[in-house]
C-alpha cells in the first residue's frame, strides 16, 4: 500500500486564510518531510496559487466546476486550478453538493488534466455511487461524525468498514479517505486499519495554535 | 424477464396537462389492456391525484424530495405522492437534477413506502453511479439523443449497451430504461434487444393527436 | 382598505395533506363565511386541484416556476396551477428561495394569467426589492420570528413597520403580509395595525386539532 | 459626476487567466493612467490576489458569498476577497445567479468591509429590485444584448434608459453600469449619455490580441 494521505481542508475559516494558510502549509511540509507521510492542503481559492508555488506539498482546490474555459463568471474551472498549480480537487463536499452529472463532469475534466479527484460522500450507498465515477479517492463524511468531536473509533466504525467494502465492490482501484471523526493519531491509525487510505480533516488542524504539533500527533501511529 | 415498461413523461407540456393528461392516460390504459405491456404515465403534480384515482395504470411523479413531512414549502414529499396514489417517481431527470446525496435520500424514502424509483442518468458512468443506489430502474438519457428525433438504432447504440453492462456490473437487480431516441415500435424493440427493460419517452406520445395510435405502434414489436 | 387576508401555508406537513387539507379548507371556508374575512390556503401541489374545485376560498400554490409550458420535468408552471384552479401563488418562500430573475419571471407569468403573486421576503431591504417587482403582496418573514412561537407583538415590531414603509416607498400599491410570529387574534390585529394587509401562517392552523377554533380566534379582533 | 467606470469581466476565459490576466491588467493600468478613466478588472479567483498586489487598478471578485468566515468549503467569502486585496465584487451575474436574500447578504457583507457591490440585473424590474438593496452599482445586462455583438446603440436603448430611471426612482444614489452591447468607444459614450456611470464588458477586451488598443478605443469618446 502507498503512504496514507492526510488532507487538510481549510474551508473558509479565518484561521486557514492568507498568512495562516501559509503557516499551516509550512507546518504540513515540515511534518511530511519528518514523517514521510503525504500531507496535502485544500485552501481557499485565493490561496491556491500562492501556496502551490511556495510549497512542495500537494495543494487541492475545495471544489471545481467541470466545464471548459469560457463564459462561466464566478465559477472555478479545472483550467484555472491547473494554472494555479493544484494537484487536484475535492468534489461534492457536504458544504458544496453537486448533481450526479456535475460530479462526473468534474472527475472527467480533472482526469483530462491528470489532476486528482476526491469525491466526498455521506454513507455507504453514495460512496458506492461515487466510486462508480472512478475518481482517485472517495472521502466518506458520515453526517453523524461531521464536526461532532466524536472519534471514529468511539462511534460505530461500521459505516467506514461497509463504505470501504461498497467502494471496492464497485471499483477496487478507488482509494478511500475517512472524512470525519478524526481527532488524533489514534483516530488516523483506526481509519487506516478500517481499510481507508488516509483522512480528510479540517478544524482540528486549521484552528490549532500550533498546527505542526497536531500534525505530528496525527502521523504518530502510522 | 418481466414485461417491458413504457413510461410516458408528460413534462409540463400543455398537451399533457389536465384533460389531455386524462386522455393520454386513457389511451395508455386501453393499449396496456390490449397488449399486456405495462404502460405508465408521469404527469404534472396537479394531475397526479386525479389520474391515480381514475386509472388502473401506474402513475409516477416526475420528481420527489426525499425528506420527511414537515416544513418544506414548495417541495413534493414521498408522503404526498403516496397519498396521491403514485406507484413511484422519476428522480434526477435531466430537467431536474439533484445532488448525489439527494438522489439517495429520495430512493430510500420511496423504498420505505414501497414505491418504485426511476433514477435518470446521462452516460455510462452516471448510470453505474445511479445503480449503486439500488433503485428499481435507471433510465439512461444520452444528451445527444434527447429531443433529437434521432432513433437510438440510427445513433450509436453502444452507449445503451455499455450502460446496461455498467449498471449490471454494479447491481444486477437494477433494471434499465432507454430514456431517449424512441420514435417507434422498432426503436422499442431495439431498446429491449440492447438489454433494457423498457423505455421512458415524452413528446412523441404526449404531443400526438391520437396517443393510442402511437402507443399501439410502440408496443407492436414486443 | 380591503378586508385583510389570512393565508394558510400547509407546507408539506402531514397534518395539512389529503383529508386534513380538505378539513382545514372546510374550516377556512366556514370561518370566512361567518366573519367576512378572506381566508386562503396554500396546500401541497397534489391537493391544489381538489381543493380549488371543492371550495370557494382562494387556493394558492406554494411555489411556481415562471416559464412557459414545455420540457420542464418536475417543475410547476403557472399554466398548471391555472388549470388546477389556483388564485395565485407564493413565490420565494424561505424554504424555496429563488434567484431575483426567477422571482420576476414568476410574477410576470402569474400576472399574464391574472393570478395573484405573493413574494416572500426576510427583511426591510429584500421587502423593498420584492416590491420593485410589483407583485400584489409581499409577505415578510423575519427569520428571528419563523417558527419561534414568539408573537410579533412581543418581538420588536419595528422590522414589520420599517418593511411596510420600505415597500410603500418603492411601490405604494403593493400590499404587505406579516409572515411570521402570528399566534392569535391579538397578533393579527397588531399585524394589521402595523400597516400590513393580513398574515401568512402555517403550523398554528395546520397542526391544530380544530382549525376552525384557531381561525375564529385569528379573525376575532378584526 | 465622477469618472465613468470601465469594468472588465475576465470570466473563466482562457484568454483572461494567469499570464493573460496580468497582461490585461497591465493594459488597463496603462490606459487608465493615460486617460484618467477608472478601469477595473474582475479576474478568476486564482488571479485575485496576484493582480490586486501587482496593480494599482481596482480588482473585483466575480462573485462573493455573504456569509461569515467558517465551514463553507468551496465558497468565497468577503473575508477572503478582502484579504486578497479586492476593491469589491460582482454579485448575481447572469452566469451565477443568487437568491434575493443571498444578494442582500452579499451586499451587507461587502459594505461591512467597505468594499464595493455591483449587482447584475437583467431588466427594468430586476434593476429596481437590485437598487432597493442599496449597492454602489447595478449593472444591467439585457439578455438580448449579452454576447450578441449588437451595440446598445443599434438595439433599442430604451431598456437602459428605463432601467436607469427605475433604479433612481428607488434609490438615486445607486450608480448604473451598462452590462452588455458594448463594442467600442461610441457604445461607451452612448451608455454614458443614456445615464449610466460606466460599462461592464468581457470578451471584447479579454479576447483581444492587444487589450490596450481596445481599451484606448473604449475611453476615446469620454
Amino acid at each position: 500500500m502507498s503512504s496514507p494521505l492526510i488532507l487538510i481542508n481549510a474551508k473558509t475559516f479565518r484561521e486557514g486564510m492568507g498568512n495562516r494558510a501559509h503557516m499551516i502549509a509550512n507546518a504540513a511540509q515540515l511534518v511530511a518531510h519528518e514523517s514521510g507521510v503525504t500531507i496535502g492542503i485544500a485552501p481557499s481559492y485565493i490561496d491556491l496559487h500562492p501556496l502551490a508555488h511556495h510549497f512542495a506539498i500537494p495543494v487541492y482546490a475545495q471544489h471545481v466546476d467541470g466545464f471548459e474555459p469560457g463564459a462561466h463568471t464566478g465559477h472555478i474551472t479545472v483550467d484555472a486550478i491547473k494554472i494555479a498549480g493544484a494537484a487536484g480537487s475535492l468534489i461534492n463536499h457536504s458544504e458544496k453538493r453537486l448533481a450526479l452529472a456535475e460530479i462526473e463532469l468534474s472527475v472527467r475534466a480533472l482526469q483530462a488534466q491528470k489532476l486528482i479527484s476526491v469525491i466526498c460522500s455521506n454513507n455507504e450507498s453514495t460512496s458506492a455511487g461515487a466510486a462508480a465515477l472512478a475518481p482517485e479517492y472517495v472521502a466518506i463524511e458520515p453526517p453523524e461524525l461531521i464536526g461532532s468531536g466524536v472519534s471514529v473509533s468511539k462511534a460505530n466504525p461500521d459505516i467506514i468498514r461497509k463504505s470501504v467494502a461498497a467502494v471496492h465492490a464497485v471499483n477496487p482501484k478507488v482509494k478511500v479517505l475517512t472524512g470525519a471523526g478524526i481527532q488524533s493519531g489514534e483516530c488516523v491509525k483506526i481509519a487506516v486499519d478500517l481499510g481507508t487510505d488516509g483522512v480528510l480533516l479540517a478544524s482540528s488542524v486549521v484552528k490549532a495554535k500550533e498546527p505542526a504539533v497536531v500534525l505530528r500527533d496525527l502521523v504518530s501511529k502510522l
